[in-house]
């Protein structure tokens, strides 16, 4: 039976620091990243669970965020596999899948205007429900795996340089920083970039997110959005070179 | 019927700076505090659901815990008639109650054991389903009171110069950091510090509430507390020189 510490384990409850120049010891990237395609990056959809949250997801997100989401999933994939590979050997794949799937559940067009809270927390709540009470049996897996996907949810723009965060948070956060605004772009391979955006097109990415992104700070001018900036942020992602060719 | 719009309003979902500085336009008060005592501070105990999460909130937090939350209703309340007296005419004090009652609940010993969630989340989910739910009938009210007091719960550490957050929630920080760490003195006038400190007694609350601090962190050593400085927060805390005295 898996012991508090193997859940720890298991769904990235481990503490790293919040700063992600602390994280890569103020470098470009830990291992130079190596050439992956999307066939080789593992995607745990044979997980019944794993399945259940593809499903929810892919019928409320518009198509563009879907595929953000899958997008999301497979950088911060190859992420952990290379500049990370001791947790690579441990963090659970249909966690992190799950938490990718959700990260953004709170943006739907319907979610927004559910809800007077921010779009991260509303979506942490949704994600808690749903990963622990609804579509698997309550035990003690299933709150620390369901309570993982939510914390990571809630802070995924909790951008900062103090304190800690938990490793599933991290790369979450990595993933979805690389994806919206080309951050720390040494972290993947210009093979991986090249290949996610074929498999999971962007189809106007830039100029949807950033839509989005005034949308929840349109009807909830108190957001935690505005955290990130109010006109900087939108405008940040707007303007993504990294991406833009993919765009 | 109340309109949505009145609902935001009665609610606190406003928006304001989340800098304290800007709030209080860079100065030590808006208005130069006037003395008022505790028995001149409306507490909305006869609200019946206020005198459940009154008795919820007595049953489960530690008595120096519930003392510190009552002190931040009273701290709250003064410092929105005298500082605010636009949105004094306005602002729900069930709704201001509520969210002091219940801003620390994650913190009992139990609760703090019962989840790997960092304590603010926790504690505004459960919150949100309590006053949303199990304590008074679900509909549009108890939806936008009870997301106002978990929006304002989940950010009340959430710090920062950036952006906006609610008007609840910028009140809830005010008091909470100056009961704490005696932050913006000059928001409250000596006898309402000295009576309120009377009638809620602090029992030692510097050393506890640091002591609770350092509880989270070691529990959870990736909580959003250690984003206020995994030593300075507690330390802080420690040695609140305003209220030393009442200590």
């Amino acid at each position: 039976m898996a012991t508090a510490k193997d859940l720890n384990t298991i769904h990235g409850w481990t503490a790293v620091a919040r700063d992600p120049k602390v994280v890569l010891s103020g470098k470009d990237y830990l291992h130079a990243p190596s050439s992956v395609l999307v066939q080789d990056i593992a995607f745990p959809g044979d997980d019944p669970l794993v399945a259940r949250v593809q499903a929810y997801a892919q019928s409320r997100l518009a198509p563009q965020t879907y595929n953000h989401s899958m997008r999301v999933y497979h950088f911060a994939s190859a992420i952990l596999q290379q500049q990370f590979p001791a947790q690579a050997a441990t963090l659970s794949r249909a966690t992190l899948a799950i938490t990718a799937l959700l990260h953004d559940i709170g943006t739907t067009h319907d979610h927004l205007r559910a809800t007077r809270l921010s779009f991260e927390f509303y979506g942490g709540y949704l994600a808690l429900d749903l990963v622990g009470k609804q579509l698997q049996p309550p035990g003690p897996h299933a709150q620390a795996q369901a309570e993982a996907v939510a914390e990571a949810i809630v802070r995924h723009q909790d951008l900062g340089t103090t304190g800690t965060i938990t490793f599933l948070g991290q790369l979450i956060q990595l993933a979805t920083i690389y994806d919206n605004m080309g951050g720390n772009p040494g972290l993947v391979h210009a093979d991986t970039k090249v290949d996610v955006n074929k498999q999971f097109p962007r189809n106007g990415w830039s100029a949807c997110f950033s839509k989005t992104i005034r949308e929840e700070n349109a009807l909830k001018p108190w957001a935690h959005t505005t955290a990130l900036g109010e006109e900087a942020f939108p405008e940040g992602v707007l303007h993504n070179k990294l991406m833009a060719e993919f765009d």
